[in-house]
């Protein structure tokens, strides 16, 4: 059990070559963003590619230049895609050059930001503070950068409970509830919320999905309804999600009036605004999210409409007393002390799940002030505009149709062949679609509307140009058109 | 609302620029890595530099150049300090510059990891393959990297109560629970556990903290007797969590033995091993893990003993069937196809919360591949031997007391002065500790084992040498002495 003499260490023996390569990697990765619209959206990785994976345990250094150049050709090139100009797919944010040299420094510094007194902590209220300066939450609303939506809706929720439940939740669980606790949101609520429902062991019959109108917003009298008719039964409502952008048709609830709701019936106002959420940077758009700023809570990413890298998303909550009370513990090896690192204890970790927590706020920090929130607001506004000018080509064309409203920036709609029933349009559409993907000449998803199948194009992509949506509709045409006639 | 022409980007208009500006942060990097020795471990933030942050919301850009200057003139220096070779504090990692390196790459490439088609997905499958081999699980387990230990455990024991909880409990909730669950650990436990139990709606009552000996092991005759008593007034047990490297002292469980009581009372037995687990790397240490690979799940950080910066945890788990069906949802927008990006799923955002997720996975790849399993070993198995060496100082030094074995790789020992009392050396202690943290010679914490205020040194550092633990000694007598001396 001695160490060896010299002692170990996972540093380079040679910095000089190390920083050659990292030098080598950057550029790379330059040229790799720089001609990124040249590329195939999507291609699959090839069975070659996937065979030379599949190595035993490498207990065995290998030079970390040949680990890169396989991972030059083998990985880097076969992405998701979302860092394309024709990438539509689901709702994912497309990165920048510059969030990258972010997440490089914040992994190069690799400070701890549970909270305690280090620099990170310090960038991360700053940049929190903004945020909720921009979605209208008071100043000393309390938050914390999550790695996502999902994450950020589950820590929000959590704080939820804590505040409504009426008995001590922490300590007794849900065992302790003297009626069950439901929760509240519109059929077309993210399945991140059905899954925090679940995981807080709330259950999903006890998520009560209320019904949209042909605008996919959710029907306040219906909300109003369930929630008297759940009371008369003995349950105990604690919490009505709104949504700010849902992620099949880009519809924002009625969030004025579910505050109101929510005030009127005490219960916790949550906004899971994904997407949605960041639309407060557009001025023109921001109208469609009055209420908001009657929230407890808002849930939104950074890597989708912030354009950012992942993973960062942000959970924003009016009552910070109550979000420290959901989540804080005090083991003796992390109790706050008065003087050194952990003076004022850990912050952002009595705020969520998370107690290592990475300085995911460097590359949001610099993103606001480098582009300026401004600059980010009009591409929200510019990505709204493209779905407008993507919904207009649709609804001008003869041979497409389209299947829901596009508020925002999804338009979801189909191919359409004269005579042809839902079953045949459904398959059709599914074949246009992987086509479409498979060719790499963009890449939409689908959804389900009503039982149509729906080409779906959600816009959140600082790449996108008109002449792409053009491009769109013209593969569109094109690969339907091949299809009908069997080629 | 027409887009203006032409169109906005984020991409830079000046490429060339910015790739100089990459560059140079970069040169940065590799000298702030090389140079880090030279610095105070930690230093705290100077109000000039907080005072600095406090802007109003930018709403117009600056340029990146300036931006990065503010970061690297008021933010880098100011890290917690856990990249330096005299970091010991709570259990953090080092960092690599290879790792910092491997988020760049991600970050470029920013693939979204949801486990669709790309080539991501194939990394971390690969990835997870080895890592269930070097820690024993079968062939066929599955897992998933998260965010960290905490939302490793959180997984862990979402699929433990799925597992065991013997009704519906994602449609019903605890609400449905015909008995309280009750989940089992020392009062050792790892904080994150409660946090896990308290937010799934356990509650902290039905985490049954079980007590340790004089090792700070589990005391399994107690834990058989308290699982006993449990059913016997009606509760249901569902889990253990037996713990590999407990945060306070670097105990461990006797994992065969937990094993079999979970075994024999048909409970899912999950292994806390945020930092303990990867000592299976090091074949001179892994027998302390025995019973490991009877566990049927793991949480463990590759961001501590696995050295690789923020944020990586992994969460292994025996039987893929109950991992899957405690988190996989399928909407009408994600649902698997045939073909395409889509086809065969989400694998990854259905066996866990997250949806979008990074590509965590490839540094760690990076990192096994390039470093090679057996050198992490022999690190992991230098940095126990430190800490032999540390204790060994320490024992035999008359001033210096030893507060708890040291049977991995952290050392909790104290400045004695004969006819203090324990309230006066606690004192002298905590003052000694911020000393020696705030001259930033070293960055121990502490913690309080039995009423005694300890110096921890926990010991999770590629970059430590035993002379480091030397000038540790020194500086606790240096300072013990002078505040002694009223200095």
């Amino acid at each position: 059990m001695n160490p060896p003499a010299p002692e170990l260490t996972l540093d380079p023996a040679d910095w000089t070559e190390l920083r050659t390569l990292g030098h080598r990697m950057l550029d790379d990765l330059f040229d790799y963003l720089m001609h990124v619209r040249e590329r195939p959206v999507w291609q699959p990785m090839p069975g070659a590619a996937r065979a030379r994976l599949a190595e035993p345990v490498p207990r065995t250094p290998q030079p970390l230049a040949a680990v890169y150049e396989q991972f030059a050709r083998d990985v880097l090139p076969y992405p998701l895609g979302n860092i394309h100009p024709r990438f539509w797919g689901w709702v994912i944010g497309t990165g920048t050059p510059q969030g990258m040299l972010a997440d490089m420094l914040a992994a190069g510094m690799n400070t701890q930001a549970a909270g305690v007194q280090e620099a990170g902590r310090h960038v991360e209220e700053q940049t929190l503070a903004w945020l909720a300066e921009l979605l209208g939450f008071p100043r000393g609303s309390s938050g914390l950068f999550v790695s996502g939506g999902s994450m950020a809706n589950l820590v929000a929720l959590a704080v939820a409970r804590q505040a409504k439940a009426g008995f001590a939740v922490r300590d007794t669980g849900l065992h302790g509830s003297p009626a069950p606790l439901t929760v509240y949101a519109s059929t077309e609520v993210h399945s991140s919320v059905r899954k925090a429902v679940e995981l807080m062991g709330i259950g999903t019959a006890n998520l009560k999905l209320i019904p949209v109108d042909r605008e996919y917003r959710i029907v306040v009298p219906e909300l109003a309804a369930a929630i008297a008719r759940d009371r008369a039964a003995g349950a105990r409502p604690i919490a009505v999600v709104g949504t700010a952008g849902t992620v099949n048709t880009g519809a924002t609830d009625d969030l004025a009036a579910l505050a109101a709701v929510c005030r009127q019936e005490g219960l916790w106002f949550h906004v899971d605004g994904a997407f949605g959420a960041l639309v407060a940077l557009a001025p023109e758009l921001k109208p469609i999210l009055a209420g908001l700023e009657q929230a407890d809570s808002v849930a939104f990413d950074l890597h989708k409409w912030g354009y950012l890298p992942f993973e960062v998303g942000c959970t924003l909550v009016r009552h910070p007393d109550v979000h420290r009370d959901t989540f804080a513990v005090a083991p003796s090896y992390l109790g706050a002390t008065a003087r050194g690192p952990a003076a004022g204890g850990v912050l952002f970790a009595d705020l969520g799940v998370q107690l290592s927590r990475g300085f995911r706020a460097l590359k949001v920090w610099m993103a606001l002030k480098t582009h300026g929130t401004d600059l980010i607001g009009r591409l929200i506004a510019q990505n709204v505009a493209q779905a407008r000018y993507l919904a207009d080509l649709v609804d001008r064309h003869p041979r497409l149709e389209r299947l829901a409203p596009a508020p925002l920036n999804i338009v979801c709609f189909r191919f359409v062949v004269p005579g042809q029933d839902d079953a045949a349009l459904n398959a059709l559409n599914q074949e246009i679609l992987w086509r479409i993907q498979e060719t790499g000449v963009a890449l939409p998803s689908h959804t389900m509307l009503g039982g149509r199948f729906a080409i779906r194009v959600a816009i959140t992509n600082h790449r996108s140009r008109r002449e792409d949506f053009a491009a769109l509709v013209q593969a569109v045409m094109d690969v339907g058109t091949a299809v009908l006639e069997g080629r």
